[in-house]
């Protein structure tokens, strides 16, 4: 695990995606960027798609919705609910593309302090290894890793504050 | 697939959990046990305990939770929140054993129509193969055959009313 990498998982026959990226900045700051929806449109998503956060409800049975929107006014809308609330060791939400509806994953984001660093480590579990495929299939990996380098520079701006 | 027998498939280094039987009562009873508390409490688990649900919100963000109790008054807690409103085609939930918080499962239940009888397939994702394993050394067969065999008995008895 090194610096400033994002680092994407897909073992053939497991249906899950494994996403790990060490960040600098405290715990604290790294779980708010993750659950303050104000916070979350400037960092999630590919650098191409601005984010509106429709709804977005931290809490046990909370349920969340944001659209990506492309220069011509394509729409993507995803949706899901909270499990439990969220705490910097586990924010665990259900997760489905509206577009392709009827495939939910569940998505287990864990954030371990390393030393005033942050190391992010999400698991999205998918029903089958054909949703799986098809999700990686979709061109999300663009998705995460711009993700990680926005989520970092927003951290560098907010530690600068 | 045969009538009357569930089938439950663990496979070594996937974290799922896949359970199916066919039940001889049409998909809307079937779907009517899985959905209404009262009936749920009459099948769902082992024999030897008996079972509260507390809440069971059958709606997009709806929370759940239910115990079983022992003889000798052990208490197991579990609890959950429904993904989407459920239907026949996907019942989507979380699933947390209270004894052992932290370990979530997503479940998917689809209930296939097959000329009058219904085939049940769960799928139980987790977010490790070791949370996987740890499910399967609890002795969770016993449960669900239990519960496959009297869901049967309250099928028969609900068709014979």
């Amino acid at each position: 695990m090194k610096m400033g990498k994002t680092e994407i998982t897909a073992e053939p026959g497991v249906p899950q995606i494994i996403v790990t990226r060490e960040f600098d900045a405290p715990r604290d700051l790294v779980f708010r960027a993750h659950t303050d929806p104000d916070l979350l449109a400037q960092w999630l998503g590919p650098r191409t798609l601005s984010m509106s956060v429709e709804r977005y409800e931290t809490r046990d049975g909370g349920r969340w919705r944001y659209v990506h929107r492309d220069a011509e006014g394509g729409e993507y809308w995803f949706r899901g609910v909270f499990h439990g609330d969220p705490s910097p060791d586990a924010i665990v939400h259900t997760f489905e593309f509206e577009g392709v509806p009827g495939h939910v994953v569940l998505e287990t984001t864990r954030l371990e302090p390393l030393d005033g660093r942050t190391l992010v480590r999400t698991v999205s579990s998918f029903e089958s290894v054909e949703d799986r495929d098809a999700m990686v299939a979709s061109g999300m990996e663009t998705g995460v890793r711009d993700s990680g380098e926005r989520l970092e520079e927003l951290l560098a701006k907010l530690r600068a504050k």
